[in-house]
């Protein structure tokens, strides 16, 4: 991790990979599937997405890791040459109530119902199928709000599956390398909105050592009050040369507090979700689209957006796509959403190099600082 | 009308509008509510597409002629600024089993159930309010089979409608020049599968004299045995220094023998209905992509094809993306669908410029050669 500028502890810089790098803050758009919805390769190619995720549970049931290792990994799958990161498949897994030892978890497939079974170390071996360069240990994580023993027992437990994800990691580094292979790995720390337990179990994870470290479990109903003391005494104790990620977590109001905290890296299916729903981000707040008042709106969806949708439509012929459920509506605002987003992450990153973090944290927040998942409508 | 290069009754060349012109043998893509079904206006410019075709019943209804209007007609609804042929809303209404009367057609909106009317002069100012280069007159289509009666009252009536439409049409030509506008109208003949009557209602069609002439009311359930000596001998009626247009149209035998007859211009929803069907069209022939077989296949959908999508994407891969319905498969098989049916007009094009369309035409109804709205499985 190259770290170019500071501003108390908001950091601007360079993720270093085997792949080369990419600019941090950096906000990572969701391929659940091999593909981000409504988007392809090249659309992301155009965005200047750096980063793309890939979602190991939905990956290894559909077409299955082995598919897609067949057909060159998920670069060779979706034609992408720049980097991908994989889930673990913990956290869909966990989603669906999966039996639980201290092995692993059995569960079953969403799509025909048959059963599966995800390890420490079998979530390291389909991460390896699929090719990712960064993969992550498999993490427990319990929604909330949760008694305070089951986040304890996850967050414990996850730290025993971080342990032997990463000895089955290295274990298997000299095979990746005979194949030309090489992967970054990351541990997830886990303790719900406990400061105590966050730090612990991000202080477990910075023992057993790792490429990155990512924080797990937040943004899962909690606020946004309750979810910045946890991330920041997860922070306090991870090592400042290496990256740090929150997961899950793609609101502005979020992205600018966490960035302030010292993350550097973020994944969401926000954009994207709202797009298909018709919310738009603009600098000035969120929009819904499909209100009448847009009819014979001729004006792009954000004035000063300089992607190309707001280059092209208008709010009036973007409202009716979607009114009609012309299916290039969805994807034209979702290329807006996801510019939208990558446009604020990177105006984080100036400001940090600039020295000016301060002053915009404190404007994004005038605009967006609702309660997390939420946020205002614009005027 | 240009003509460059004939063959036999083959034509090339160009057909010249207010707006510029463009080549034929011409395919037109069907952008039924503002968009083709998963692309945007950039998409079209990027393959290349010279006319596209907007559908007059479903703009007037979603978001309504008038927004249309005021959002700068079709070209600058859709932010497009090649040509805009839009039908006259009749093939849609009259599929609705509406009250026609010698006036005009009252039918119900499939939208909200809420009741309009379609005159030969409302369907010129629908069609000027959504700004089309090329406009249509309201014709009745029956569809086939149908008594000898009825397609011999849908073909006069048609007659006097298009007698209507005209006058309406020229009158209107002053108001449309103060805006700045010019506008072209095709006449549109009927006549089911008689030939008597197909001579007749072009000769109708060429008497009143148009910009140009469709064949309407074909490819509506009878064979292509059926279709051709009908097509043939309305064409035998129509001026060869004018366009012809054969509507609603777009299967690869059809495209091939209608030039031959020929026909100069064409439209249809089937390479994008293909698409979301995941049918793709090749060389070889059509492919069903859902197949199990092309699970791995790393192989683009048309090893021949130059679009971008066979330049990039394998059959694995999107067969992977319709699998699970991700809707980007969906829109880059429709990609290439277009893009194929736009290369194989063109190819057409270069063969009877080449003196070559005998020969071009007989591969191609060795591949294609099965009935209207079918076609053989590649190997």
């Amino acid at each position: 991790m190259e770290i170019g500028a500071t501003e108390g502890s908001a950091r601007a810089g360079r993720a270093v990979t085997p792949r080369g790098g990419f600019a941090t803050p950096c906000f990572m758009p969701v391929g659940t599937r091999g593909a981000v919805r409504e988007l392809s390769s090249a659309d992301l190619e155009g965005l200047g997405v750096e980063v793309v995720l890939g979602n190991t549970y939905h990956l290894m049931l559909r077409p299955g890791a082995d598919v897609v290792r067949d057909l060159g990994g998920l670069h060779g799958f979706m034609d992408w040459d720049r980097h991908v990161l994989t889930d673990s498949g913990g956290y869909q897994v966990f989603s669906l109530d999966p039996k639980v030892d201290e092995d692993g978890a059995t569960f079953r497939s969403t799509y025909d119902g048959s059963t599966h079974r995800l390890t420490p170390e079998g979530a390291v071996e389909v991460q390896e199928q699929l090719g990712a360069d960064i993969v992550m240990t498999l993490d427990i994580c319990p929604g909330l709000p949760a008694p305070e023993e089951t986040v304890r027992a996850a967050a414990e437990r996850t730290g025993r599956w971080a342990d032997r994800g990463r000895a089955h990691f290295l274990a298997r580094a000299p095979e990746r390398a005979e194949r030309g292979m090489e992967q970054a790995q990351f541990g997830i720390g886990q303790g719900g909105i406990d400061e105590q337990m966050r730090a612990a179990s991000a202080r477990r994870m910075a023992d057993i050592g790792f490429d990155g470290y990512a924080i797990g479990g937040l943004s899962v109903g909690e606020t946004r009050a309750q979810m910045l003391p946890a991330l920041h005494a997860a922070l306090g104790e991870l090592p400042l040369d290496q990256p740090r990620y929150l997961m899950g977590v793609g609101d502005p109001a979020s992205l600018v507090e966490a960035v302030g905290l010292g993350v550097d890296m973020f994944d969401c299916v926000l954009p994207t979700r709202h797009a298909r729903h018709g919310t738009i981000l603009t600098g000035a707040g969120r929009v819904n689209l499909r209100n009448a008042r847009h009819a014979r709106d001729q004006g792009p969806l954000d004035p000063h957006c300089p992607c190309p949708v707001c280059q092209r439509y208008s709010r009036g012929y973007l409202r009716h796509l979607l009114a009609v459920g012309e299916h290039t509506g969805a994807r034209l605002v979702t290329l807006h959403n996801v510019a939208w987003t990558l446009g604020f992450v990177a105006d984080m990153r100036s400001a940090i190099e600039a020295g000016r973090f301060a002053a915009f944290r404190a404007e994004a927040l005038d605009v967006w600082g609702a309660p997390v998942g939420s946020g205002p409508a614009a005027p």
